[in-house]
């Protein structure tokens, strides 16, 4: 739990070792802040309270391939039973199918393990960060600070959404339309599985039947391209939690190029808003083209959960959503902010 | 002071009369959560407790026209000692020239009155900001949460790029161009003055000496275009501040067409970083060429406002910058919100 020192760094854990979840443990020795010690997956897990070789876990296909990982059926919980007090942050990059599966993880971590902390999730769907809410209550009584829907879209996105929206007196809509290219789609299966299910004719029964040959066989029959529109995506219930607009005014969907590491599309946010003045006008956020889905995802994320321990630490639990909270950076070469007699005289909200 | 139960709306007190001032007075009843209840400048101050006529605000040249308005050469302060209790929340709009008066009215305010709540600025200046940031400790003691720089740049625009920063591992620059349309330079006389100062030739001393007169024949010389580069805007030190670069990475300018209401130029902040993978890339955020300077600056300043009686209520005292909280929003349908039985399971941080 985030008792340490603030000068100490967060000791972090992965759960889920997939695309995002490795993209994470390459994104981590980048933030100052945050030390790797742990990553896990249904297959097995693995905990260094020194810190784990991050290369390695790039390159790994299994986590018990890693040195000293241990095999478990629910090697996730007795991760977090064993090491628990050891890790002070998770990071939740977890398949959002099914639907449910998210909050039983997090039922069964707060009944069966020793984990006090921050958690940051990378969910996608409306229904996976809907769950989450009702455990708001045990999630607080453990001492648990969640953040739901910190990952890119919901997540990053929505929050340039939260900002941009101040503006206006009243917001029209909400569009999220992005573009993602991955040049292998089979680093990211659970994804792109999960991105079939938006497409007409699939549910998630079809999507969990099919065989990774079948679906390289959708794929082929698409030339790679999905074009994904009415998604679910919880950034809908986000800004509506965030007091920003109803959720029928947030509408989700994107293009994805499963051939391609370059996006098909560039991603944008659009808010359109009534002014003051009765006219009707849109900004627009372009993310860019060169930033990919495990930049957008882990580093947002990152603020989010270096946030989140700033708030821990003043006695927050319970869960949050990613547009209450400002993500927080921490600028590479800290020498720049020591030496910088402002930096010092600044109190921040820790 | 802000102890008022969470149903009834924020009290709030603008400090500066001139556009922002009166803009702020029409913004107001468009946020459900404020009232507006005092106004004040040099020339004297209005107060009701049980709201100020907006549209009659809207239209004065000097507050002492308000019915009921006391004229004082220490209006602000005059004000603040016969109602700081009955006042939650300050707008000040005040001029950043000198830099120093910002700070000094504070210190006043702190020492000579009975306020104690949530004080936004929309202060511009890098040194304006710089000297207000050693009475932090001053207004903890006292009971005052200050948050600076949380107009539209420094503020809503500053907040944009703090999240957009998100995805990089190195943030290399920040820029910020703006497009600023007047259709009347009179109703910003302050801003203008401010906006001389940036001009090759011009200074504090200079722009202070000039009479109306003098600043119509500079601005027609000019076809009424102010074009501004290397503006000393405080966005420098609270993304420094922030996290997340240096201030010498962070550009302000931009093109002020004093003559017509349409922007010359939309206005864009441009974060431009180095990706996990090596890549240099930039998101951009492009505001809407329908919202004035009232709307960016005023909404944003009310989301900070909000988000900070939050905090207040938590017994957050001190300063801090707009970058360091995500403005908070609160949909007009009311109704749409109560209605919802997820807005009343999520605990918000309050």
């Amino acid at each position: 739990m985030p008792t340490t020192q603030q000068n100490q760094p967060i000791r972090v854990a992965i759960l889920g070792a997939g695309g995002l979840g490795k993209g994470m443990a390459e994104f981590i020795p980048h933030r100052p802040d945050f030390q790797l010690v742990a990553i896990a997956d249904r297959s097995g897990f693995a905990f260094n309270a020194a810190g784990l070789d991050v290369q390695q876990i790039s390159q790994l296909t299994q986590v018990i391939e890693y040195p000293g990982a241990v095999a478990s059926d629910e090697a996730i919980l007795e991760l977090l039973q064993a090491e628990g007090e050891n890790i002070d942050a998770i990071f939740k990059a977890l398949p959002n199918i099914p639907v449910g599966f998210c909050a039983q993880t997090i039922e069964a971590i707060v009944e069966k393990t020793s984990f006090r902390g921050v958690i940051v999730d990378a969910l996608k769907r409306t229904r996976a960060v809907e769950q989450l809410l009702p455990l708001s209550g045990q999630l607080k009584e453990k001492g648990i600070l969640y953040i739901t829907g910190a990952g890119a879209t919901p997540g990053f996105l929505t929050t340039a959404a939260a900002v941009a929206a101040q503006s206006f007196i009243e917001v029209l809509s909400v569009n999220i339309y992005f573009g993602v290219g991955i040049s292998n789609w089979e680093a990211y299966k659970a994804t792109i599985r999960e991105d079939l299910l938006h497409l007409e004719g699939f549910n998630a029964e079809k999507v969990a039947k099919m065989t990774d040959a079948e679906i390289q066989a959708e794929l082929d029959a698409r030339d790679g391209l999905l074009e994904l529109t009415q998604m679910e995506h919880a950034d809908d219930v986000i800004l509506e939690l965030a007091g920003i607009c109803s959720r029928d005014r947030v509408t989700v969907g994107g293009l994805v190029d499963t051939r391609n590491a370059k996006k098909p599309v560039s991603t944008t946010v659009t808010v359109t808003g009534r002014t003051l003045g009765g006219a009707v006008g849109s900004h627009q956020f372009v993310v860019s083209d060169e930033t990919t889905m495990v930049d957008n995802v882990c580093g947002p994320a990152l603020g989010f959960m270096l946030r989140g321990v700033e708030l821990y630490r003043q006695g927050k639990y319970g869960v949050i959503t990613s547009a209450d909270i400002m993500p927080r950076y921490q600028i590479q070469v800290r020498q720049s902010a020591a030496s910088n007699p402002l930096t010092q005289k600044i109190p921040t909200l820790v």
